[in-house]
């Protein structure tokens, strides 16, 4: 087997594309962490790592902590880079597949804004393989709809609640991508000349449950007076910002300030998810990100009931899941860009 | 040619299918009228005719008056009924494409729930030809994205605005029909807890901008002493409904309950094409329907500029049209379900 080959380090070659082993490289780049897997034909993760994403220092950084994480996986995988087959990025921002070229990445080692040619840089670094782009969010619905909680459906919504609310669709099988920038549902309106969002517009659906702007929302609201616990489970838990960690424990110990703003997340989450439904009639919702794996075992059944009012076809409702792949949705997600046929 | 030899009622035979010639029939069925069109392989209309819907009855009544708007516009092509290769029929309600049968249609001959065979009725009318099932809006988008407004796209959202507001989306060239719901953009929630809309809820498109909820709006004003021509306009206009023409004349006569309504109206529409252009980043948006047709070339452009302070993608704006097939775009639409190999 060629997996088993490449797995045991087995094979010289110098990496040529007629050299590759049936292993796939994926890379998930976040504004915290990059997280790095090597995967078999059929998704199976044969080795992962996780680096720090650099605070500073713009994309040449970037691209060489991409290329010692995926390094670090393949090590535990066993196989060398060069003998990778393809690499995939999912990575936040302006994405542009046919380019490989990554824009407007402010969350990333300082952020920059011109498109820096990524999948290029990355090529030469991997031995010449195949190097696919995408965006985030997209690749780890991807990764769920073939692999994780969307695996039984022909159609999928993915709503990624963390820091934002990014979304993706796979309609009929197919990722649906739009011309380059579709799945924005954090940014569907939910309230017009409502709550300001991140993005600069009012309204959004992730000015109500993006863990930012409820961050934000909690700070102004505890200096108005409004008691609550989050700061002091925050510099319990040696943090800067409300974690999703932060919030479950808040959210444990009933705090009202963070109930209040969880349930009015949860309130415009089902307004969006809902009309997302009444536009397009999909089978299921997978719900992930950070809050959303670390809240949505607790809250499933809560946005359930949010979205039920809105719902406009009352015969069946759409299946709700939590997103199975956890923190690895996006990286195994990101190879399945690079090309496993399945 | 086989379309100009059925044009001109040539040839004999008894209607069944391998005497057809290369010739289909549409029907929209509506609230207020049945339009038929016969069309040729290239949607071409060879012949129309138009039906008031039956008051009441029930199906039976339908598929009798179907049968005599299509047989007057295989008439007016010079065409018998039973030669056409097979006939499409657009319909509001909840049309099983799969089983042919319609249910659901309060707005149809005093409306029917269960579901009702009318594919299989009129295949035995029209001679056993093909005999096909579409939601109305949808067919009427398809037609718009075939041969209409829509034609230079490959994605494309129509909206339909009249007695309420429908959608319809083609994705990459395909109609999204969902499980066979999709479309209704006018039940996505503009505003938690907002106005009553017809199907109950509250908040949804429709609320703010179908003509029905418009009309109880302005009655309601009126009721409550709001002066306005819009009541005079109708009885001079020999109406017992606020009709699009209504509307039309109010608006220009600077009726200003009219005026605050209609632009109510646009705000959420520009709301709710926005939310759509976030989620689904299609190329075009076609604006149709009884209300649309009349106003949106007055008010284009103010629902572009009710879009814009909700687009989230600044790069580019989806291209705004007004729909081109007029009142056939149902009837076009569903002759085109039927089978013209475009």
């Amino acid at each position: 087997m060629a997996e088993a080959s490449a797995k045991n380090g087995h094979g010289a070659g110098n990496g040529t594309p007629t050299d590759k082993a049936r292993i796939w490289g994926g890379i998930d780049l976040g504004g915290t962490k990059i997280e790095a897997v090597v995967v078999d034909a059929r998704g199976e993760v044969l080795g992962r790592a996780r680096h720090p994403t650099p605070a500073a220092g713009g994309p040449g950084e970037v691209v060489k902590e991409l290329y010692g994480t995926l390094g670090e996986a393949a090590q535990a995988a066993g196989v060398e880079p060069a003998k990778l087959a393809g690499v995939g990025v999912g990575a936040p921002g302006s994405v542009d597949a046919n380019s490989g070229t990554l824009a407007h990445t402010s969350n990333v080692a300082g952020g920059w804004d011109a498109p820096y040619p990524l999948a290029s840089d990355l090529r030469d670094l991997v031995g010449g393989g195949k190097v696919a782009l995408g965006n985030d969010v997209q690749v780890a619905v991807a990764a769920e709809y073939k692999l994780g909680a969307g695996r039984n459906y022909r159609s999928v919504l993915g709503v990624w609640w963390g820091t934002g609310v990014g979304g993706g669709l796979v309609l009929n099988g197919v990722p649906w991508r739009g011309q380059g920038s579709a799945g924005e549902i954090g940014h569907m309106v939910v309230k017009p000349d409502g709550a300001r969002c991140g993005c600069g517009r009012r309204g959004c659906l992730e000015a109500y449950a993006g863990r930012a702007c409820m961050e934000r929302k909690a700070r102004a609201e505890a200096k108005r007076g409004e008691k609550t616990l989050l700061f002091d489970i925050m510099r319990e838990k040696k943090r800067t910002r409300l974690s999703s960690s932060v919030w479950a424990r808040a959210l444990k110990e009933k705090d009202p300030l963070a109930t209040w703003l969880i349930e009015r997340a949860i309130g415009m989450m089902g307004v969006a998810i809902a009309s997302v439904i009444n536009l397009l009639d999909v089978e299921a919702v997978v719900i992930g990100g950070g809050l959303g794996s670390r809240l949505a075992p607790m809250y499933l059944g809560a946005i359930e009931d949010a979205m039920r009012p809105h719902l406009f076809t009352t015969e069946r409702k759409p299946a709700m899941h939590i997103a199975e792949l956890g923190d690895l949705s996006g990286a195994i997600g990101a190879a399945l860009l690079a090309g496993p046929p399945m």
